[in-house]
């Protein structure tokens, strides 16, 4: 393991480290002990039916969740549900390459072994029901990766998902997701600082980091975005700056294995390991009362992609979220986001299932 | 200047080297002995007013447009026009990084100047007024940064251009492109063997330009390109034997300072340098007959960014071409793509101006 600061209450605030005890892998191998980082909002009630799930996405924490999603004045709202948030393995505060230590030391920087979507919502489900006496959901919610283990969440254990809302993120990765993703983890692989994953600090792969969040601006962003200069709302000058003020330094601080551990993650997303291949038989085992949410501008999850896996999950309503930000609309930026995100959730949660 | 056989008659066929003297250039300095390399299809008649100039995009040569636009059973017909291609500074062909010696010999690598749009249309201007005697062109046509210098030739040269066909470009590069080109920039400026530009041989930068391949990827094709697996048509079996048996190999012939001399001037294509940025101001010099053609999955010139120009644009037409491989539909790999294209070349050929 080394030392990253930023993967600390300092910078996450309220978290618990909780150990599942082994988790053993998809791929092969195990996590010795598997700990979670999980946040809780609200209540569990006595019969313990008003849990919400939050799942994080490649590079996010239940930290933007706490500070833009949940609140009294939002559908996710603590005075009426327990609202737990998990951060997937991989994400620098669950066990990840960069803290494996311990009966993980094995495990630590370049030895991470390759976890799946299924592993975390496998652990995810046994945090919930050991930790919490949690059997079934009153929602599971996430966005990009958040959304792939949602759809994982609702076709491995469709009897504990009431209902579900993928945003901005697929069922089954696609081919140009994966491609993407692998153009922003060779930023990692091609700094000199690198060494094999074996660097001492993240500091030493910083310029493969600022590639990576180079590509990100393309990619993350929607061209009206750039077109309309966005970022002068958020009091940049220019887009220069507001690449060195904001997302270079929103990469920078994290660790490299972590984000390669998430990306390797993203790129295998897949349901149709369930049924061999076949993603009608997997969104048909859904069950639960499913709110597709793409966002207009993504990019890298476009509508389209996302509508084709909607037309399969029976029961399902396809909610198109208008963020000219594109795929970063998930930041809940723009003052017109979340009361989009607030009026589907908000449906979903008043749909009786 | 350093050896690439790539850019020899052996790669691109019969052209010719035609020095136009000396360019001064808008950003300073000059080409002492500018040399353009040119291919003609027909003859030019004695009026010298049948003559149609195709401008060269970012990596291209007047290769793609002689083995796919050019010929009898095209709109771009040498049995009715005298069709001239003239290869832009920094393609390889005419004077780039790569080859500058002899009089050139002091912009040789990384002493190369920045080259702006408008430079390549005022050497093309001379070149074909002084070389070939043509005053007036019946149209000027070109893809990507082609269509940038069609653009420029539409605006700088009014009453020399009867008609313009942009195709899958803008008049002013826009802040995402910017930002998609300095991406793939930085792919090689991080090469530990890049040198400083310094290089002994393109292979010495080999890693960074399929890194630059691989970005390409993401923006190059669409996200349905990927899905629908199109690379299958072209007879690879996997999309990472496409990369590696087609894109890659595209890129890795190349030399890279002559990459970014290029993708400076793509960066900073802008015809508002006329009008102190006033695009609509630009864009209103024009009086070519005018058919604006974005590819309409495009990822990186979307229709909208092309049709808001096109809206400033008096009588000018959209016309949108249909091709799920996106950007580099350019390449004709799609058997309905040249058909669309004859046919609005062909409509605007027809239309008396």
């Amino acid at each position: 393991m080394i030392e990253n600061p930023f993967y600390s209450h300092e910078f996450h605030g309220e978290y618990d480290l909780v150990s599942i005890g082994r988790l053993d892998l998809e791929e092969g191998g195990c996590i010795p002990d598997c700990q979670l980082a999980v946040t809780t909002w609200g209540e569990l009630n006595a019969a313990k039916d008003n849990a919400i799930l939050i799942t994080t996405w490649y590079s996010g924490t239940h930290q933007i969740w706490r500070d833009v999603y949940v609140g009294p004045e939002h559908a996710l709202n603590p005075d009426r549900y327990f609202i737990v948030a998990i951060n997937q393995i991989g994400s620098g505060l669950s066990t990840s390459p960069h803290n494996a230590d311990g009966a993980n030391a094995d495990l630590a920087m370049s030895n991470f072994p390759k976890v799946r979507i299924g592993d975390d919502v496998v652990a995810q489900e046994r945090l919930l029901r050991e930790h919490f006496g949690i059997e079934r959901l009153q929602l599971v919610v996430g966005g990009s990766m958040g959304a792939q283990q949602t759809y994982e969440w609702a076709v491995r254990f469709p009897d504990k998902v009431l209902r579900a809302a993928p945003i901005a993120g697929t069922a089954q990765n696609t081919p140009h997701d994966y491609l993407f993703a692998q153009a922003l983890n060779e930023q990692f692989w091609s700094d000199p600082g690198w060494n094999g994953g074996e660097y001492k600090s993240n500091a030493d792969v910083v310029e493969g980091i600022k590639r990576h969040a180079h590509i990100f601006a393309v990619m993350g962003f929607s061209t009206e975005f750039w077109k309309q200069e966005v970022w002068r709302a958020l009091e940049f000058d220019s887009k220069e700056a507001f690449l060195a003020g904001f997302l270079e330094p929103y990469f920078t601080v994290m660790d490299p294995n972590d984000l390669l551990a998430m990306a390797w993650k993203w790129q295998h997303g897949d349901v149709t390991r369930h049924t061999a291949g076949d993603l009608a038989g997997a969104l048909g085992r859904i069950t639960a009362k499913t709110f597709v949410m793409p966002i207009n501008e993504d990019m890298f999850f476009p509508v389209r992609d996302c509508r084709a896996e909607q037309e399969l999950i029976a029961g399902s309503e396809l909610r198109v979220v208008e963020d000219v930000l594109g795929h970063l609309g998930l930041f809940g930026v723009a003052p017109t986001y979340m009361p989009q995100i607030d009026q589907h959730l908000g449906e979903l949660l008043a749909t009786e299932v």
